[in-house]
């Protein structure tokens, strides 16, 4: 398991901070060598279209295709589309571009002749050119609901519509807990040299994955060490609302506070320099911590992150050890 | 019936040449004084959305924003989706503007829905601001189907991927004579002031309309008059395959060849000077002829035309003489 160039991996991810981790991963690692457990619980039907947008925003960015400005989209799209439906009283507060349209619709068709999420998933990373297998964490349609100030509603209408503003309350996570995991899954947790928890929102992208049954089990199970990397960073999120999201629901706004809420099946914390005396807190919850840089601001830095959580899992000298 | 501003048009209605004919009509009458009876035969579902070429043709042409180049779509349309959906292996022979997949993404959604096409029509063209009642033939999916040389195939195969190049052996028309007219087809035919067959393909805009049950009868029986305008001047069609699909099918390629086609309903045929010497050949098959430009060059002459032909109806002189 210490020769990388064997290392298999298998990566639970989010949006924009996994996709851009997982580039520094793909840098690091062959893409054949990595295989991605993609949160689907942020998926929608718009205008009768299935949308995936973390998935989507996964493909494009392995794919090199991504809008690196807004961090998902297909770069240089237009969106005349949306501005043509606006006539027909249709909603348009979800961004929808020209090509990015293209996905949905030929996702949708593919599901409508019976094709599983999982299938379309991977004709379209093929098609991308993606070489990395990329799993939904489940076929169903499994949408995280949040429960605001504002009442309760489907997490992009929270997250886009009403731009992450309304104080969250809880998050409704039974579709994903009825759901069923997608096929290989499991095994590829079970069977991994490594697990990965990129550094995306716990609540609402790895949240949903780990609330389908049988997920959080198999990390728990895997006799693969299982690493986090911080999305949180001197108390504030990289992207999104994750900071805010920790202290709205009763944590502690900090990578403490998510080190906690994967402290019963990871092994190894990744820690960014600016919280480095938050690491004895951690090792006391049982954790490996890994103190380094974790803002990925450049390609380079993408890559020297990965390098470093690859040979700490490769040496695999911590898992098992809580 | 010999005021204009009372008059109740029904027309039926192909696409591009129907369309600008229809432009003249509305700017001679008010456009809540006409009906539209749109083919859907040429239907076609294209990635799982419904499109219907005729009916947005003259929704786009009415609403002023189709593309005046081509004849369809719309003015300034991009085709960013069909460049990427290429990415998927997905067939692009078939044009879909960005702003136009508006259109087919909102009406395959409605349809999905429960509306019937009849209704979403009218929401689509309501939205765009047509003050005339569109109304499909059929509520039913229909296809034309070409047999040709090559094979038999979609009409829009012929049409498009072929580029109408195929000689052709029949129509074949059984999924439109197997359909059930829209809701308010036949009373439009029977209820109006005059009904006028609008400038298209007999065989594959107009042909489709009265294969459907009951139509061709209500056109013999309604007490208005009936008026074709010729799609033929001097044996060539201003738009399309019509003339060379007449001769393939063993008609005469001329202005007289339609006026047989249509002679069992019509009273009237409205012949171009140039072919002014047919006339008394379409007069010996009992209909009466009126002699005009029919090239709709202009604005100007597009409600010359239509000027002339409701003149022509609205006296009413002529119905029933056959």
């Amino acid at each position: 398991m210490s020769d990388p160039s064997q290392l298999r991996i298998t990566a639970l991810a989010g949006g924009i901070g996994a996709a851009r981790f997982l580039v520094g991963l793909t840098a690091i690692l062959g893409p054949a060598q990595i295989t991605i457990i993609a949160n689907t619980g942020d998926d929608i039907e718009l205008y009768g279209l299935r949308v995936c947008p973390d998935i989507d925003t996964v493909i494009y960015t392995l794919a090199g295709c991504v809008n690196e400005e807004t961090g998902w989209g297909i770069a240089g799209d237009t969106f005349e589309f949306l501005k043509w439906i606006a006539h027909y009283g249709e909603p348009v507060w979800f961004n929808l571009g020209d090509r990015d349209l293209a996905t949905h619709v030929y996702r949708t068709q593919q599901l409508r002749r019976g094709s599983s999420l999982s299938e379309v998933t991977d004709s379209i990373r093929r098609s991308l050119g993606v070489g990395s297998r990329i799993l939904p964490m489940t076929d169903d349609y499994a949408p995280t609901r949040v429960v605001t100030e504002q009442g309760e509603m489907h997490l992009q209408e929270y997250f886009v519509r009403h731009r992450a503003e309304p104080r969250v309350r809880s998050i409704n996570l039974e579709a994903a807990k009825l759901s069923r995991p997608a096929a290989g899954v499991a095994g590829a947790i079970l069977e991994a040299d490594a697990v990965l928890i990129c550094p995306s929102n716990p609540f609402i992208s790895i949240g949903p994955i780990l609330a389908v049954p049988g997920i959080r089990e198999a990390l728990s199970r895997t006799a693969a060490p299982v690493a986090a990397v911080t999305p949180i960073v001197g108390g504030k999120a990289l992207k999104g609302p994750a900071a805010r999201m920790l202290s709205d629901l009763g944590h502690d706004p900090s990578a403490l506070g998510v080190a906690r809420l994967y402290s019963d099946f990871i092994d190894l914390f990744v820690l960014d320099n600016v919280d480095a005396a938050m690491a004895p807190a951690i090792e006391d919850l049982g954790l490996c911590v890994m103190v380094t840089d974790t803002i990925m601001s450049s390609f380079e830095r993408k890559r020297q992150l990965a390098g470093e959580v690859v040979a700490a899992v490769g040496k695999g000298g911590f898992q098992n050890e809580n």
